[in-house]
């Protein structure tokens, strides 16, 4: 089969699934009215996305205890940057600070800070839009890219 | 040296310089009141980054030849997965589409298409804020990750 490239959405399962399976991704917010991002480390908590905020306090300070949560995004792919083949999943919910203290011990434990710092704060996002894609190029199966 | 993770930011010329060195980054937008963010590949055009949206047409919708400009980011890392230890850009500025044929059909040849269909757009983005930071510990010369 020739080289064909697509782009081939997936399911919200297969999406979830993906995302558990690295640990890095990108948050995506909103900081003083400006589109940002910045890298982290998540899991995948009983469905639900947990990071630690480490780099910058811009999250912290829309997401805390005493404020509703705020919408993100949250991307995490795996693409070949020569050929352009993989993956990519966003996922896009509410973010709301942990605050329970049996839930950010354990929650810490399982996610190893990027610097030595304090640690500002343990973000839980519930997602409400998952999409995500395969780019493949009909030649190689896409199941596990 | 004990392994002391820090975050050391960087220089306005040297983010650009490393964006320039890598072809994968993440466009990062507001999509129906919403924040967004797609995987595309870029290029370093005299200091302002050109992309191609091929991926989905939400930034197409909002860069358009007759609409101003909007905001976004655009963020590049090269961070492993297991030490952490790496570096991350991320630029913030106005994006616009790319209207001349002359420019479109130069950029057009130095971004290869991810997927076959027909391209949308090429959006330049010239860079405002520019923020980058490397990961070390402390141990590692951090020059060249």
């Amino acid at each position: 089969m020739a080289d064909r490239r697509q782009l081939i959405p997936m399911e919200r399962e297969d999406a979830i699934r993906l995302l558990a399976s690295v640990s890095l991704g990108r948050i995506v917010f909103t900081s003083q009215a400006l589109p940002a991002i910045r890298p982290v480390n998540h899991l995948v908590d009983d469905g639900d996305l947990i990071v630690r905020t480490h780099i910058g306090a811009a999250i912290t300070s829309a997401v805390t205890p005493t404020t509703p949560g705020v919408v993100v995004a949250y991307e995490a792919d795996q693409i070949d940057p020569d050929s352009r083949l993989g993956w990519s999943v966003v996922v896009t919910g509410v973010a709301t600070a942990v605050t329970d203290p049996d839930e950010i011990a354990r929650f810490e434990g399982r996610l190893e800070p990027w610097i030595d710092q304090p640690m500002d704060q343990v973000v839980r996002i519930v997602p409400d839009l998952v999409t995500g894609y395969r780019l493949t190029n009909g030649t190689e199966p896409a199941e596990d890219m």
